[in-house]
């Protein structure tokens, strides 16, 4: 788009690093292309997430919850490797050049960025239905990342912080709330992707996976990559606060179960380092829920599966 | 969307590569991001474009040229810094979920990666406006990257292949043209990233950058990085097949010196060696032909600069 330089320029390369060194960046935002230098010793880790609005926000959701939002998304998929987060890029699109949003939007975005120490090495702003892409780089030490195919039979399942706020803060934005502050609000606009629980599982962990779908369709992808089953105990389920007040109990267990956008890491590990993980975890301000166990038996035991239409509830988009 | 997971299967698992040896791809599509390793002494090359249906390419375009033009449009970022392919990532956001089209579309995708030896290793499909961001990664030897800065006065100025092509195309796109062996049509919807070319103008030029958004809008570019300025001699400008027969030959000059979508490398090298720049490319069956010079006087001197209206003719859209 005509301009698409100049809104380059202005919001994206403040984000140009003040220490290659420490950044890993030798060329930012301004070439072609943009030059890094990788860690010896490790491996890359890559992932790239696309926001579209009316599918995976509501219009008129503020500016800056679209970026912090757009990065944490992304950032989740490198929480769930175990790995450090260093660089991303960004392609957004955009209705109309409006300076105010995109630098409200910029503002959530390099927050989020700096936070997790990422930098911003590319971006592509173009005109169209509101869309953010963002492409996510990191880094683990080679052979150490984590995987969904390595959850072993009498592994313990355990989750991250507490689930179905994704879907209980979408039910509370199509209610009428609109204050950022709102506990349910703030974890479906203002999701906490979980980069450093993951790296300090790397390690504990036998597998792990990102919970973006829904715990039960994650745990399914980490079930059948490793060729296990599990049985969950739905009442040690932590669900997000106030959500049972929101939904009631039994409609909160399902969105603990079916709601997607909740951004806490679903991990696999032997009972023998359950103690250290949950330590560990906890010096970072983070719980970490045990809520069931593999088996060798496949299939998913222990919960009420919801029905197909329980489950699309969920997925129908944001408007 | 639903049945985002069955699309990315189908259309993007067979692009895993078959020796994690040769691709460097540890652990390709299907866990949470995929696992790369980077070669020891190189840097990292990165950029992000999007193509938005309306702005960048037109409605009913085939679906091959537009997997195939997506990449191309990526790969000339790495072209243009003189890196090789490695990686990339795609976003791809579609109306309707046609197993048809998302065939075409990964056919014309995967036999440009596969020509330049890239390994698709990430992607997300979702539902809206049609458009495509694809990320690029490659790498180059550390220190050795073509950039915009390096510029000398003194250098000659060259190009490869032929311009005007990106806007001939658009032109011929718009008079009802429809046959892909169409050679301005071809030049516009199925471009050609100069990428072997970027490796071998490595170590000889001093700077370059690629032909997207027009030749004097992206010299300006290089000369405001490098501080140098620019006598063109327009007579001199290599004119896209077909493109004086189908505009005229003012007008076929204008495009060459505005039109985007070219795709072609402009480097800025000494004069001592420009003969050895042009047989190494001629080896590859690519034209290098001077087509100024720089001067420490700044501007762009020796063409008529276009008007505004008839640069802006060549910007507004492709429908």
């Amino acid at each position: 788009m005509y301009g698409e330089f100049e809104l380059i320029q202005r919001w994206l390369a403040p984000a140009r690093p003040g220490s290659a060194d420490a950044s890993g960046v030798s060329l930012g935002v301004g070439d072609d292309a943009s030059l890094m230098q990788p860690t010896p010793g490790h491996e890359l880790v890559v992932s790239v997430d696309t926001s579209v609005e009316g599918q995976h926000f509501p219009p008129g959701a503020p500016a800056a919850a679209l970026g912090h939002r757009a990065v944490a998304v992304s950032l989740s998929d490198l929480a769930a490797m175990g790995a450090r987060p260093r660089w991303c890029l960004m392609a957004l699109t955009l209705p109309d050049a409006n300076d105010d949003w995109v630098a409200e939007f910029a503002r959530g975005f390099h927050a989020v960025c700096d936070s997790a120490g990422m930098v911003l090495v590319g971006g592509d702003v173009t005109r169209g239905q509101r869309a953010i892409s963002v492409t996510v780089m990191g880094e683990v030490p080679t052979g150490q990342a984590l995987r969904r195919d390595g959850a072993k039979a009498g592994d313990v399942l355990a989750v991250t912080g507490a689930l179905g706020g994704g879907a209980g803060g979408l039910a509370a934005w199509q209610g009428g709330a609109r204050d950022m502050e709102q506990p349910l609000l703030k974890r479906y606009l203002l999701p906490e992707a979980r980069w450093q629980a993951g790296e300090v599982l790397r390690g504990l962990a036998n597998a792990a996976i990102d919970v973006s779908d829904g715990l039960l369709a994650d745990l399914d992808h980490v079930l059948s990559a490793s060729g296990v089953g599990a049985v969950l105990d739905s009442a040690s389920l932590p669900l997000a606060d106030g959500l049972a007040a929101r939904l009631g109990q039994d409609a909160a267990i399902e969105a603990a179960l079916c709601g997607g956008d909740d951004y806490e890491l679903l991990v696999s590990l032997p009972p023998s380092r359950v103690a250290q993980a949950k330590a560990s975890l906890l010096a970072l301000g983070i719980e970490l829920t045990p809520i069931g166990h593999l088996t060798e038996t496949p299939g998913i035991q222990g919960v009420k599966i919801p029905s197909r239409a329980g489950w699309q509830h969920f997925h129908g988009g944001t408007s």
